[in-house]
């Protein structure tokens, strides 16, 4: 498998730096956002280490997107929001941070006025692994 | 095919209302958002009929997803923006309008502060136009 070992994300996969998974398969780790934009905030991406949505390949793009859908049916099962935002991010102009493709499920609420780029404030970690295991219920196996 | 004779999209499809196209494949189409938030912001969607994403079928979000990668490198290498955005939006409280799947292609520029929810803001047809055409010079046969 392509890897970066500089990569902050490349080392959530390999477990050298601890994440909140809440759905994993052979290609794809959705884990919680740490620096939520809102509740229920999840990443998802691919194991391997492609840098962004230019590099990687049609197979890659549909496993994670497969995993986004599935995750994020069960992040509106388990929220309840008023919407799901699916947002990604290539380049700085888009406000993109980690250079691993990741896809951000953002649960949404009627006029909270979210902005694309967002600053980067750390969660609670008490709520953000509550959420996260509500969304691990709705995930049954396929 | 999968059709809602209700919905503008499809009828976007099925060439009843007019669209300026950028690509174009079995199951999928791109063309140009006729209410930019950007320049050269274009939608992707299925040609068949799924409201959102909790809807589409695996291989059709692989279809689509395949289809982004290729027209947002064209949009890259077309507009040389500092950064592109994919936005995908379900439920209103995401601001989403048609109830067909669409995939947002939104180039961006530093410190452009783009909002995920946006005003539709009807934009000027030539530049549209040009740019649909500046892109489609991108999108050479696979």
């Amino acid at each position: 498998m392509v890897e970066d070992t500089n990569c902050i994300f490349c080392k959530i996969v390999a477990g050298e730096i601890p994440s909140i998974n809440v759905y994993e398969n052979e290609h794809v780790l959705a884990f919680m956002d740490i620096n939520p934009v809102s509740v229920g905030h999840v990443l998802v991406i691919p194991k391997g280490h492609w840098s962004d949505l230019y590099a990687m390949p049609d197979e890659q793009l549909g496993f994670v997107a497969a995993s986004v859908r599935r995750v994020a049916n069960s992040v509106r099962n388990a929220l309840k929001p008023d919407g799901i935002s699916i947002n990604q991010a290539n380049g700085k102009g888009a406000a993109q941070s980690i250079l691993h493709y990741h896809v951000h499920i953002v649960p949404r609420t009627m006029g909270d006025n979210l902005k694309i780029n967002w600053n980067l404030e750390p969660g609670d970690m008490n709520v953000i692994t509550e959420v996260a295991q509500r969304i691990r219920l709705q995930l049954r196996p396929m």
